[in-house]
């Protein structure tokens, strides 16, 4: 291909997209269209935090709690969000509602933004706000979630508290990215990164549980607070098992009884095999199987779930 | 604001823009055009690398050096560079040209991308390519470049390499963020950050020098294997300096003789008070004075400069 140096006014796109709607910029736009500069420092810096909630059957599932937690990482950011707290549910409300879909995976974001002039101080930013909804996807296919992840813990660290605040939800995925395919490379589905200490931290987007005699215990250090980690917690509280937050060696995630990951894109996924070895006896366990029922029920609980608002068919 | 849920086809963007020349999908066009999709997981997961080169008088400096790290982190990440290396450069070249800029800062990027079907397996991304050339930009301003940097050495350890290999030069900055926002806390103009055994590691965008007796003295673990730092490690030893890679305490950085910085955004950038205390007398030193001398004047050495093809004027 010769590179010929001419100026093109406007851009075209070739890309092929998924369905769906974004929010930029006061303008409900296709997903398409839905577009960061390339000079804004959440893109050149990964200066950028996130937050990712779902709709079930047409309602969001604990949309307070990413709101909460949205919000939490733009003030640790020293950022300041170009939209009310109210505008910011309209929005999330409008692009699932203009999309039309049911089951949807929503995110909110709040980039630095960038200065006309280019500035390198990050205070002289103008911060962005976007948001979009897409179809619901998860970390599990229909297949995995039925037979069980077959998961690598890997030699990759976690990147750590002392550089990165993990309570400040983030895009700086490299490391769970080499540990994918550390994974990949041994044959295994997706991976587990291990925290500073050695122990297990958490993988690509997920919180990991291991279930020993009907208690719970997950990872606490330097790990993402999820959501649906704090709802499996619950969960187990409520059916009144021993839960706790805590070190999680490597052999002690092997020898559990269940082992299972969790995550907003996926819910509650069980995982049966590590490395070279089944857990147990490489089938789905019971206590799993207990939590993710009780997680789609709650689906349909009113102290969760937010029925978005659907746009009114026009009048006749 | 009222949020009202109506789709518009397209967006339009009400923000201004740096002059400069992208080049994105096959087709140069201006800056302002250049974005990436909120799906492209280079941004979504930072799934990324890239590199920057400047041009100075109308030259590239060191382009070999840029390119050979920027096609050692794309293979590192997995990724493939949908353009072959020829028309990379040519794509570099256009990008300048076509802004027309004499002193400009140029930016090489591979992403992830996406697919369609927006799959969360990396090995299903197309990788995307593209280029911008800005004005150039430095990380000191006129003033800073005259009379030294002030500079806070922060209690943020920079990403670790068992995290994510440095080799990879990635957008991953929110230790280097934190840093600077903790830096212009204590009234300081830049930040460094430091290494996993508490060392001195770098700073956002820049290598750090300490010169002693005239040696000079560069941390070694975990930091950006810099062209700036590479060139000055070069200058030191035609000079006849001893020069040296390896651990910079705190107090080695303080007790200096000068400190210096590096980045292709910049060049050599002094640095005279540390925290609270002037490096020596808070003077620029004169081995820094030197050395920015010759890394001026390499700038037009046949050995580093390759002039960019500016387009010929059309025939009358």
């Amino acid at each position: 291909m010769p590179i010929t140096p001419v100026l093109n006014p406007r851009y075209r796109d070739p890309h092929a997209y998924p369905h769906g709607v974004a929010w930029q910029d006061g303008q409900f736009i296709p997903v398409s269209e839905a577009k960061i500069s390339v000079l804004d420092y959440g893109f050149l810096h990964s200066d950028a935090t996130y937050d990712t909630v779902h709709v079930w059957d047409g309602a969001f599932f604990r949309l307070d709690a990413h709101i909460e937690r949205f919000l939490g990482g733009v003030e640790r950011l020293r950022m300041t969000l170009p939209v009310s707290t109210e505008d910011l549910r309209d929005i999330l409300h409008g692009c699932v509602a203009l999309s039309g879909h049911r089951r949807s995976y929503v995110e909110m974001i709040c980039t630095r933004g960038w200065s006309p002039d280019f500035s390198r101080d990050p205070r002289k930013s103008g911060n962005r706000f976007l948001a979009f909804a897409v179809p619901y996807g998860s970390v599990a296919n229909a297949e995995q979630m039925r037979r069980g992840l077959h998961v690598r813990v890997t030699d990759v660290t976690r990147i750590p508290p002392g550089s990165v605040n993990p309570a400040i939800k983030n895009y700086h995925w490299l490391d769970l990215i080499g540990g994918l395919y550390q994974a990949y490379d041994h044959g295994a589905e997706t991976a587990l990164l291990l925290d500073s200490d050695g122990n297990i931290a958490e993988g690509p987007g997920f919180n990991v549980f291991a279930v020993k005699d009907g208690a719970l215990l997950t990872p606490e250090h330097g790990v993402l607070a999820g959501i649906t980690r704090r709802t499996v917690l619950e969960i187990g509280q409520e059916e009144g098992r021993e839960v706790r937050e805590g070190a999680l060696s490597k052999e002690a995630l092997c020898a559990a009884d269940e082992v299972f990951v969790t995550s907003t894109a996926g819910g509650v996924m069980p995982v049966t095999r590590i490395d070279d070895a089944p857990v147990r006896d490489g089938t789905v366990g019971p206590v799993t199987e207990a939590i993710t029922r009780t997680y789609w029920a709650w689906h349909a609980d009113s102290r969760y779930a937010e029925p978005v608002s659907y746009l009114a068919p026009a009048p006749e």
